[in-house]
């Protein structure tokens, strides 16, 4: 198959495909949309179950295996809580029960037996057990000719009574949140079942678990064993509860075998999942702006900040894993912007809008009440976004400002504290008891990875940014700093003034940080950081309330635009991701990235050898050379090519949120698990292109042998069902 | 097809193929090998020719048809001496006619009529027109008790005698050159009919003809038009000359047609060209020592200077051009070294020596005599290699010192100059005239290429890098200027001294440089650059010597070698490229990079505009995207594919000075030019790999397209025979 030219397929997609909206194997479904799917289509690519079986009212349909956990997806793999997801997703938990001494990032972790696995406290695994749709009684209190403002406020006001008074005891079973779908047309309840007690039990070392590192990120061919293994644990009693050391595995109503079987090309794949945000419907005027400001600008404050890190990592590996998590996932999100960018400017993101928006324009064209309706919407979003540019680098800059160094992050939250001092019953003035309570639970968990010589370097290069922002938009607080100053000048007194900041505030130690706590609100607001920040916070208060008025004018016109598709493609489009349970299909297919190049759909240990540099992000571990040089594959092999296959790809719409989802045959067995996109299709998040689009996967194969040969992992091997 | 991986097919070389020495498609054959070729084989694959159609002694014989041109290939391709190369190959041409008024590299070239062709002084072209074995008349007066240097020195005093004895006039029809093969195991004599008025014709624009530039440069998949055509001329009476604008197109006995057939998967192909070097044949010592050391040190000296003039082409088109060919020719040495290293990893290329090398000596112990002849050539290669360690890096330095930075180079010229100076008849002091006069030509054709600030950073970094020589290998004159100083001091100190250095020299101006030339032998010395030169030089004599010496004794081992070789393998073993006529054939094939990914074997016009960033080097010109846009591709589509094909590739085994080859069909039609070689195979110097040892040749149908939609080059489209 020849591989046709980006352009050409957009060209072929709003000509031809464009009327059904999407092309086969693109959306994110929501459950109750799964019975309006093409199913017949569905069984010829070799689906088994029906729609009920994957997510009804019973405690036995397929979605009971899957769970939100930190932000990603797993799924239950054996009936003693077993959760398979990605070592990416358990990476936060692993390195917060990592150190030097005991380096489970680096070497892995096996817990032998179950009271060796290691509880992560930040970590909990939530079910979907209900869904409903509550658009009626969200848009009981409001109408049509509200100001956004008041209509914003009346619905999350609404929503917030709804999820409260569905809200019992302080760690309940289950909670309750409501999910906008179609900004805004639609409202669910969703009822979650939370396990609150949640351990590692396996990760491979990470040159396994994340060989290729930020090089092969979003990228294919990939060679990353990128799984873990955590458990979920409940009371004695079966009540959803905090870790205890008496806590017992908890029994999923419904968990997924592994499949040991080769996965063949066009065979079928689906996913269940939690997928986190798409933009797959903005308008021309909002691409053009993230296209050519707001994305290089986000990704330029990305980047100097790894390149800091980088800087201080090199030789120190102390500080290398303090600032691992931080550097992931901002490395994963400049990687995506980088991707993101270059796919817009190949898929002519911009000239597919157009089209659209033309074409859109054409339908409105076909009826006068239409046109009334419907009309202004896409002038009017435009006409938003000019606006929007008069303090869109500002408002980034300032929010970076107050954020990225830990230092003005927590000055930050100290000022708030300092205005909520109140006269209490007896007169004696304190803060507020919630805000203080934050703050403390702030202050305990921030200092392990802080530290102060690179926070310093954080700040001083985002108000070097600030020196740089338009005139219009420049940092008053920023400016002062300089005073009248030019060039090198400029860049010494801001050093200067950084130093001097690091030098005096109390913010740089923990002890020091907790004890100003303690303090009066004079003395909290004379600390260095807290009076800058302070300063900063006032400047951001009236961007603040511009970007608030922004985004409820924009959320409500996103929500006519909805409308008006809706009126012209009908009501089953699928929604935008928005971090709740998803359904996408598809096929194992290779794809054409460019000219003259073919990617297989699979990769295998051979290649994982081939990339091997003995540097750092390629380092294989000895054992896993001498398994494969010696073919010892135990009975995971690939019987075709004799190799163990690593990695596959299938055309799954997925996004962030997914990681770790169980990528299922048509069986319902796990055949992988779902780690990343491909980088010819990270603007996907913007654009689903069906030749490019593609959800890499490790395979179910590569984990079991892994596990089994080069692990020796028995207690994890003998609690899975191996199809 | 899956792909093994490298060292797999190594390993399956070793066992399989090596007793047969040569993969099928391995080979850079000899004309006198051309009978002796699987000629059986070849007409499988698609081959009508005979060996006597490709080369024998009469004047219509193919290879009357190529032409060696300035250290690259061509062909003639018209009645009226029409020679298709390179763009790169017309290159340096290009550059020395072209200005930023007229800048036919940038914008291309075309001569409308005869009398716009444009004379390249420094390009001639010369065809093969007789090969004779004279091994025993260079070996007569030599044995094998002889030393090295002595033997050496026979060998070479004989050949000179031979090319004298054959030399007739200054500007002669023919001339001959002796060629050694197999490191001399055999001679043989080459009889070269020379054209010496060749003239610019065509040449795409730089963005057609260097599309992709040093990015894509030694890779696949690729986009590159690098074609270009000259004419050579000749005297109206049919004799040889130099330029006149009397003379006439000369008018060559043979040309090839060219295709404008598709060219599909798995047809033959064939080379007849000038590869320059190969070592196909070196030993484990003398591979490790190069991927250890010297490889990885010139890669460094050349991107230090890629470095210099990039930084100092930035926003100057002047510089840039003035630079573009050395900075061209460094940039592709640079990454030759680079992709070799990677090579040379990737393919364990030492593993595959070490087994050929220990396979021999079990040859070796079959026959005490074999043993008690062949036994010692390799140990005392190895020893030989151990000597050179001591002086290799000083050696590498030490010549880059005196030939990179222009100054030194001509400080050099002028130093041997000043030595020369002898009384004449009258005894006035006077220099050798012969020296006297290269060194006015140098004079003359240096300038136009240089820029003194460049040139001063040039000597700057070489003597830092001699700074952090071994201690053994340290250089006095540089050690001179810094003293006992250590860190920034001597950085300082070496500044100082470079500053001064082209402060005072003359050889910064021409005028200047030209005046001091006709100055005394002492005036000339009296020089900064001329004085440092000369210690430079001395400094480099004993050196000099040792790597006679070293060159002497390796050359003879070698030759020693190569007759073992012979004795183990047959005699009928291809010699290493020493730009000399060769054969290689195969077939267009595809072939697998690395795991999970497949290139085909063609590219086409749309993936120029895939790759198009608008930037440099990926600069589509709009005319090109117009065509491209409109689908008006003439009769050059492929029919297949309705696209252009660009470029394809084969596995064909050639090397530098093959640039500009012709690829012919199995009919002696021009179907493509090569340009490359792929990266995945850019250690093919070393070492062949069958599965991924490709040449890359831009297609005969792409030249066409270009030549008639692109730039309407009726005169030269007139010329051509088009099957």
């Amino acid at each position: 198959m020849k591989r046709t030219m980006p352009l050409v397929i957009l060209g072929l997609l709003i000509l031809g495909l464009f009327p059904a909206w999407t092309p086969p194997d693109e959306g994110m479904w929501m459950m109750n949309q799964l019975g309006k799917l093409p199913w017949k289509q569905m069984e010829s690519y070799g689906m088994k179950l029906t729609p009920e079986q994957l997510f009804d009212t019973s405690a036995t349909c397929l979605s009971r295996a899957i769970v939100l956990v930190d932000g990603g997806t797993g799924s239950f793999v054996s009936a003693n809580g077993l959760i398979i997801t990605n070592h990416h997703v358990a990476f936060g938990g692993i390195q917060s029960v990592s150190s030097v001494q005991e380096d489970y990032l680096k070497n892995g972790f096996n817990a032998t037996t179950k009271d060796q696995e290691i509880s992560l406290p930040t970590y909990n695994a939530e079910i979907v057990t209900g869904i409903a749709d509550i658009t009626k009684d969200v848009l009981a209190g409001v109408n049509d000719t509200m100001a956004a403002a008041s209509r914003a406020d009346a619905i999350r006001g609404k929503i917030r009574e709804i999820e409260n008074a569905h809200r019992h005891g302080q760690l309940p079973d289950t909670i309750y949140r409501v999910s906008e779908m179609y900004n805004g047309i639609k409202y669910y309840l969703f009822e979650y079942s939370v396990l609150r007690d949640v351990r590692l039990v396996y990760a491979p070392p990470s040159a396994i678990g994340n060989y290729g590192g930020e090089v092969d990120n979003w990228m294919w061919p990939r060679h990353t064993g990128d799984f873990s293994f955590l458990r979920a644990y409940v009371a004695p009693d079966g009540k959803h509860a905090a870790y205890s050391v008496n806590n017992v595995p908890y029994h999923p109503t419904v968990f997924l075998p592994l499949s040991n079987k080769p996965i063949e090309d066009s065979s079928f794949a689906m996913i269940l999942g939690f997928p986190g945000r798409t933009f797959r419907y903005r308008t021309y005027a909002e691409i053009q702006l993230s296209e050519n400001e707001l994305l290089p600008l986000q990704m330029k404050l990305f980047k100097q900040r790894m390149d800091i890190i980088e800087r201080a990592s090199k030789n120190d590996r102390a500080t290398e894993i303090k600032y691992s998590n931080l550097y992931r996932g901002i490395a994963n999100t400049e990687k995506n912007i980088d991707g993101t960018l270059e796919g817009m400017r190949r898929s002519d993101i911009l000239g597919e809008r157009k089209a659209r928006e033309q074409s859109f324009e054409e339908f409105l064209k076909g009826d006068p009440n239409r046109q009334q309706r419907f009309g202004e919407i896409i002038p009017q979003i435009a006409a938003l976004y000019e606006r929007y540019k008069t303090f869109d680098q500002k408002q980034i800059v300032l929010a970076s400002l107050l954020s990225s160094p830990t230092v003005m992050r927590l000055g930050s939250e100290m000022n708030e504290v300092a205005l909520s001092f109140k006269k209490d019953a007896e007169g004696k003035e304190r803060p507020d008891s919630t805000r203080m309570a934050a703050l403390k639970r702030t202050l305990s968990s921030t200092y392990k990875n802080f530290d102060p010589a690179i926070d310093r370097q954080f700040l001083e290069i985002i108000l070097n940014d600030a020196l740089n922002l338009p005139a219009a938009q420049r940092i008053e607080a920023v400016q002062k700093i300089v005073g009248d100053k030019t060039g090198e000048d400029r860049v010494k007194k801001i050093s200067e003034f950084v130093d001097d900041l690091y030098k005096h505030t109390k913010l740089v130690n923990q002890d020091d940080a907790m004890a100003l706590a303690e303090k009066s609100a004079d003395d909290i607001r004379d600390d260095d950081a807290v009076r800058f920040a302070s300063e900063l916070q006032k400047e951001n208060a009236p961007i603040t309330a511009q970007t608030n008025e922004f985004n409820n004018t924009i959320s409500r016109l996103r929500g006519s635009l909805m409308e008006a598709y809706m009126a012209w493609k009908g009501s089953d489009i699928y929604p935008d991701a928005n971090r709740t349970l998803r359904f996408t299909y598809g096929i194992v297919e290779p794809y054409h990235p460019r000219d003259a190049v073919t990617y297989s759909y699979r990769t295998t240990l051979s290649g994982v050898m081939e990339k091997e540099t003995n540097e750092d992000p390629f380092i294989v571990p000895p054992k896993l050379r001498d398994l494969w040089e010696k073919k010892d594959f135990g009975p995971y092999a690939d019987p075709t090519i004799h190799d163990v296959t690593v990695a596959f790809i299938a055309d799954l719409d997925i996004t962030g949120g997914n990681s770790g989802s169980p990528v299922m045959n048509g069986n319902g067995e796990l055949i992988g698990v779902a780690f990343d996109g491909n980088w010819e299709a990270v603007v996907g998040d913007y654009l689903y292109q069906e030749p490019l689009n593609r959800t890499i996967s490790v395979d179910s194969r590569y984990v079991l042998f892994i596990l089994d040969k080069f692990s020796n992992a028995k207690n994890v091997l003998d609690e899975l069902v191996i199809k």
